[in-house]
């Protein structure tokens, strides 16, 4: 067979063992605390109906869409027929997020609780330019909270999240929130028009990365007049960053006069005021410039923020128009995301992950036994608890099998040696590879003393 | 937005709580009992590029791949072009098996350990026509100890797999066993020529399914000669089911006199020996009329089975020649596959599912407190460790609360009642669900009391 190249498709990754231990790690550490929480979890298919996800995504998220090509006689109809175009190739698309599986799911099965709290940890793929710590196969963490209008809904997420982040080993993060209706009314009494809101939107965001006087320039771009720009930034004027967190608040009570914008900040209030009874309370701070890009947000909208870290771990909101678009009926819905790669690369950066053994902890080594001795004696230690290898070569020289086993690719710490004369006395002989340390002993106390030289 | 369908694609299934559930707790069993015998887990892109896939399945495999789309200009130029063909439109292709990404992650990471004791338990996609439990995107579990000629591998895979069947509640299956070189020196005694080895077993393989009759039929479709074929059927006749489980190797030893069939005789009399010394032991029967499909075994060819089921829940053996296809030089490699739909399906039937509650334990219900006073609570018990959900609306009535809790799709058992006036003396009520049984008690109280109730 020929070479060929054995790197993983572009944008796309292998993980090996080690890479596994962490991502479990923290995976796990969500699922525990999402738990605690009364989420629930489910998976959906890893490609869905391309009619489903086609037009949810705006018109780059159709272009980022992988395709699945038709197959067999569908295929060779659309290739007969002549002059074949992208719609009519696939009928198939991978999945893009977990927002609209979750939509899907929610309006196929009707006995889901009313109140339906879910989490779905699965990858996701984009057909994006790779490069720059982009991956085109990538993992969401979404947890959401399916018909509720109160604002409970809100602060059991945030809690939920911020116990992951916490438990993760972060503690120097924010939580900014912000609320739609808080923006809208910002827009408005800027005098901007709102058929210029979304847009609007779009370049506040940016406010972080390219400070006012880009903000500026790009709603000049986008046709918004520089007076209603300039009002609009400064109504969003970031608060101190050690002021009181809701200080803009207060500022912008006495700033916007219309009913939403005081309903929007009394929903704030009450939002802080149950956060402040959970774990989410001292990391919330408000953020009258937090937009958030994708339009379909309705109420309250929130990100999360580790110092020092440009761009977001996490983020989300209420979305009460969306989980329904397939029920044909509103839903109220409440839902965050947590960047699993990102969270990973900081975690790696910070060394925040615990030690994460996952291979053998003890080898068995042949010194003139039967290769079935070294079964059974494996056998005896496995059914301790411990994990075990059996070296399988046993021609090999005893030297040459501890080599092997202390070597970096494998780095087993314990060999129990196997000899013929010992193993007549019911002993055998552990070996410390780190420390050098050697124990012939009863059989029946080996799997003790390694337990003693593993903590 | 229009009505359309809400299913999951077909052959692919959505998993509602309940369902991953019991998958995690499948895989977890897997997970564990591979760790224990000191295999470690890798996981590969869902997808590989095309030319890594093509070729490695025969005709049937390549024609069940799914290929994605290429995109963007890539696919522009094909479509200019004219006349487009199923080869020009894709570059990518679904993960068919695990076994192929083993190849390239071997070829890859020249890091590895000399034996890599791997596992893997993710989805594959293939285009097959589903129905009957068939599933377009369905798991594999595969386990495969690389690099070692050695016996030991195959034992030590056999144990390895034959402890998950029974952890997971099994004890009436068994494992047979069988050597591609015996069905070789059977087809050689048979005075079968060797060039219709291949087409000799996939015949063979269907003993269990269409009997001698069918085998024979088929066999003489396939040009073999009547006398050759009842020869061949009587080399391999099955051994007495109570008989000893070495049985017809001791006949088999007497009647076939070559050297590569002797030598496999002692393969598997030293792989029995080995797997004594095992829990694999019990379990393996010696099956000359096992065959198994696939044409890349070179060695010992195992399969398991549960008594009363038609089909087999895992198998594998040993094919020294598929891991290097990549990497250019052989490697020797034993593995072994377990189908978990199918696992699942069993345990499902027979009730083998421990209790696996994942969804919340106990419900916050509002009967007069703030909404701050349930998320506090609702904190505590979540410290001391229980899986806490609180009710999102408070304003409503407290029978409708614990009609919620109760009813079948929600299912929580026990419910912490927070009342104004019990709140202001630190107290709050437990309500069992189940049996009505209610208490009133301090909140410092209430999560060991939940505890007692819960075991």
């Amino acid at each position: 067979m020929s070479k060929q190249s054995t790197k993983p498709p572009s944008g796309t990754r292998d993980f090996l063992p080690r890479d596994i231990a962490r991502r479990r790690h923290v995976i796990g550490v969500i699922e525990r605390v999402y738990a605690s929480y009364g989420f629930v979890p489910i998976e959906t298919p890893s490609y869905e109906n391309l009619s489903t996800l086609l037009g949810k995504y705006g018109e780059e998220g159709d272009q980022l869409l992988f395709r699945l090509l038709k197959r067999r006689d569908a295929l060779a109809r659309v290739l007969t027929a002549g002059d074949p175009q992208e719609a009519d190739l696939a009928d198939l698309g991978l999945r893009y997020d977990l927002t609209v599986p979750l939509a899907r799911v929610v309006a196929q099965y009707r006995d889901l609780p009313r109140f339906f709290k879910r989490y779905q940890i699965q990858p996701v793929w984009r057909a994006d330019r790779p490069g720059r710590g982009r991956f085109r196969e990538f993992y969401q963490c979404d947890v959401d909270m399916i018909g509720s209008e109160s604002l409970i809904a809100e602060s059991e997420v945030l809690a939920a999240v911020c116990q992951v982040v916490e438990n993760l080993g972060f503690d120097d993060f924010t939580v900014q929130v912000n609320h739609r209706q808080l923006l809208r009314s910002m827009i408005l009494a800027a005098g901007i028009a709102l058929d210029a809101e979304q847009s609007a939107l779009v370049a506040l965001d940016k406010l972080d990365k390219v400070g006012a006087e880009g903000v500026l320039a790009e709603l000049a771009e986008r046709g918004i007049a520089p007076d209603a720009a300039q009002t609009l930034l400064e109504l969003s004027r970031p608060a101190e960053a050690d002021g009181p967190p809701l200080a803009a608040l207060d500022r912008l009570a006495d700033q916007l006069n219309d009913d939403d914008g005081q309903q929007a900040i009394r929903d704030l209030r009450e939002l802080n005021t149950l956060c402040q009874a959970t774990v989410a309370g001292r990391y919330l701070r408000f953020s009258p410039q937090l937009a958030r890009g994708l339009s379909y947000y309705t109420g309250p909208i929130f990100e999360l923020n580790v110092a020092q870290l440009a761009g977001s771990i996490g983020g989300g909101g209420r979305y009460d128009n969306l989980v329904g678009m397939f029920s044909n009926q509103p839903i109220p819905a409440v839902g965050c995301s947590l960047g699993l790669e990102r969270l990973l690369l900081l975690m790696d950066e910070r060394d925040l992950y615990p030690e994460l053994q996952i291979s053998a902890q003890v080898i068995v080594c042949n010194a003139g036994a039967q290769a079935e001795d070294l079964l059974l004696i494996a056998q005896t230690l496995r059914q301790a608890g411990l994990r075990v290898e059996v070296y399988p070569n046993p021609q090999v020289k005893l030297g040459k099998q501890l080599q092997y086993a202390d070597s970096a690719a494998v780095g087993i710490p314990i060999a129990a040696i196997v000899g013929k004369d010992e193993l007549a006395s019911g002993q055998l002989t552990l070996k410390n590879l780190a420390s050098g340390e050697q124990q012939t002993l009863p059989l029946s106390e080996a799997a003790t003393q390694v337990s003693v030289w593993l903590s």
